[in-house]
């Protein structure tokens, strides 16, 4: 029997060690989460296929695991194409099974619904270091609150939840759909070239001002003129001390005046919390790629992490398409793998470990001598404790060391011999 | 664009009400593991397509959801079998699972190695009533330890579990696996209708002693006196106080000593302990359906419950299948689907829940009014509060009413005009 030892591609065990710091992190932003009034709620790990490539996954789409059909539904040798063979798909995201699972069951959820999802995704892609086929997402959302309130908790839930993790001098980088679509107005470049023009922007913290201008023309996105436009506005605002007053100076009418208050009050709500452990930092080059962000988006940038840790948006169209209906709609999710790499790799100890011990028994105890060291382990066990019952190796020196290096730190010795006891 | 809101057919959604019951059954299932030194472990959802079809999974096997390959290795039009165009399938169990990664990490495991598993699984049963083709299963298992030590440790820490989730008066049913072949031969059955004698005996409880020498009979299993002689042993144990000691006497060549004596042990060990929720029960007819199991069984029975809520036993043949070399082990799973529906059933309410309040804010409140809000919100969740932060709706009444049901039980309003508040 050629069975196989290894996971399949791309995918990985996870061992006690992980294992431990994963539990902690679930705990912490359970617990975290739950104290902003964020209530739990699970999907199924499948759906119709046709729910996941509707479009609103963009490049995840072509990532799908897909589920054969089973039973009489199933003619493989009759079928010429993939969609004749297939029913349903593991879910690449957790945000298309939300927006499902919301007009399933709208009519039994509180208005607003804020919504914690914690869960594993499944991506085929080109297995990398520290990437996997199968990976958890942990998402905050809230449906049905149109005002900025949702960005302030959900900026608010996720920062408290990161510095509880132990992380410090983290940035929020907040920015809007609409000041990046008015900046690029206000340049002038045609608003067919605007995706394109901002997948440029993005690269500005890796090629810099001057690189973007050089990706734009090469490119042929606006004249010179208007790039320049463009980009001398960037400048101006990286040099200000207040960018959102210079852009509403500026902007004029491309710009809704209600929006930029509304933002400038998520801003400053966050910052009245005067919390010491993030920076939230207006930043007019962040985009995000997903293309149904609809108005606010944010990122989390760590110093101790090269790139995003996370981030999200507001998103107000996308229960519409899937029921004719739009409901506002606003999301964040942090990135708990890398969260869990930073964790493991920074030789992290979770706090305040209960103490652990280990009663080593003599093969020989049997009968009454082992009923006694059976209840003597429960005993501690209901104060508490942490108590590990195994048979004593025959090289007790190497078990010991062994158990050591897992965190027993006292060890009882039951022998047959009452002597040794 | 004609989407679907439903879940997959035969699973679902699972709304906050359950998944509060869900997250809280998980939390103690943890806690109480791992005081007996437990710890967890996770595989991935997928495995390789011939490790689930390795003849381990009995029934099982019929039920696999099966994965698309991907890219080159499709070709739809050319396959004419299912084989042919799968590679991976969802597990159906968590055993397989555990016996591949025990086999791919044993270097880094401890000796003995005591799993937690909590995960999903998946079968394409045919929908019923609490049935879903998408369930978590949550186990624990010994691998490495021959003694019974390991039966006694998963006795204890499966019913201390279940008693801390505030069940009473259960039952552990336990049997061996060699009592019921040695009673099997001692009535003088053939060897090769062994297992068809079983699947007779497991109704017992169903259709008492008459009906089993009627089935039996009936198909052929042994003459009349072979059977009379099997069920009046059977009869004679339920009238003893003893029924190991009774076997033992009446068993003889039939029965290992010293297997009786360790079997005894488990009991007197589990009994020592004196817990009051629950009552050790050496049941003979107790069989499970798992052909893998090669020594004791065991299985949760509950008042409340028709069926089992778990069960078990020891498998030492099953590492050997995968790695040609036997590993002892012996696991216990418990039925956590039926565990999450009884408490929701019953009403249960999940012990002291910190006080939870809402803060409604009139939606002309802004800016530093807004922000003062926001402010004394985290304060309050800084010191383990759960603070809602919502904007009022129109109808407040009715919002506090939902608010009310989900458990917030002190509310403070914010108004525009100050006079309000």
């Amino acid at each position: 029997m050629a069975l196989s030892k290894k996971p399949v591609t791309g995918m990985k065990d996870i061992l006690p060690k992980e294992m431990e710091i994963r539990d902690y992190v679930i705990s912490v932003i359970k617990d975290t989460y739950g104290k902003f009034g964020f209530t739990s709620i699970e999907t199924p790990c499948m759906e119709n296929i046709a729910n996941l490539t509707n479009k609103q996954g963009g490049d995840n789409e072509k990532l799908i695991f897909k589920v054969l059909k089973r039973g009489e539904k199933l003619n493989v040798e009759a079928a010429t194409t993939e969609e004749e063979v297939v029913d349903n798909g593991l879910r690449y995201d957790l945000t298309v099974p939300l927006v499902r699972f919301y007009s399933n069951n709208a009519a039994q959820l509180p208005v607003p619904f804020k919504a914690l999802q914690m869960g594993n995704v499944w991506r085929a892609d080109r297995p990398q270091r520290g990437r996997y086929r199968q990976f958890m997402q942990c998402d905050i959302d809230i449906l049905g609150e149109a005002s900025n309130l949702a960005e302030i908790e959900l900026i608010l839930a996720t920062t408290t939840t990161i510095t509880k993790l132990g992380f410090k001098n983290f940035q929020i980088r907040i920015n809007d759909r609409r000041i990046l679509k008015a900046m690029a107005a206000y340049a002038g470049f045609a608003e067919s070239d605007y995706d394109n023009v901002f997948i440029t922007l993005d690269k500005m913290d890796k090629i810099g001002v001057d690189g973007v201008m050089a990706e734009l023309q090469e490119k042929g996105y606006g004249d010179p003129a208007q790039c320049e436009k463009y980009l001398n506005l960037f400048e101006e605002i990286m040099k200000s001390d207040d960018g959102i007053s210079l852009l509403m100076d500026r902007l004029g009418d491309f710009l809704d005046g209600d929006m930029m208050t509304s933002f400038r009050e998520i801003v400053d709500s966050v910052k009245a919390t005067k919390a010491d452990s993030f920076e939230l930092v207006f930043d007019p080059t962040l985009v995000r790629g997903m293309s149904y962000y609809t108005g606010t988006i944010f990122e989390i940038a760590m110093p101790e992490f090269g790139g995003s840790c996370g981030g999200g948006g507001r998103y107000d169209k996308m229960v519409g398409k899937f029921t004719g209906q739009d409901v506002p709609a606003c999301g964040f999710s942090i990135g708990f793998e890398r969260i869990v790499l930073l964790l493991l790799e920074s030789g992290f100890e979770i706090p305040k470990a209960p103490s652990k011990v280990a009663f080593l028994i003599e093969k020989g105890v049997a009968g009454e001598a082992l009923c006694e060291v059976i209840q003597k382990a429960q005993e501690e066990r209901a104060q508490g404790r942490q108590v590990l019952v195994a048979r004593m190796n025959k090289n007790k020196k190497f078990q010991k060391e062994q158990l050591q290096s897992e965190g027993y730190t006292e060890f009882v010795e039951y022998y047959k011999d009452p002597l040794k006891n």
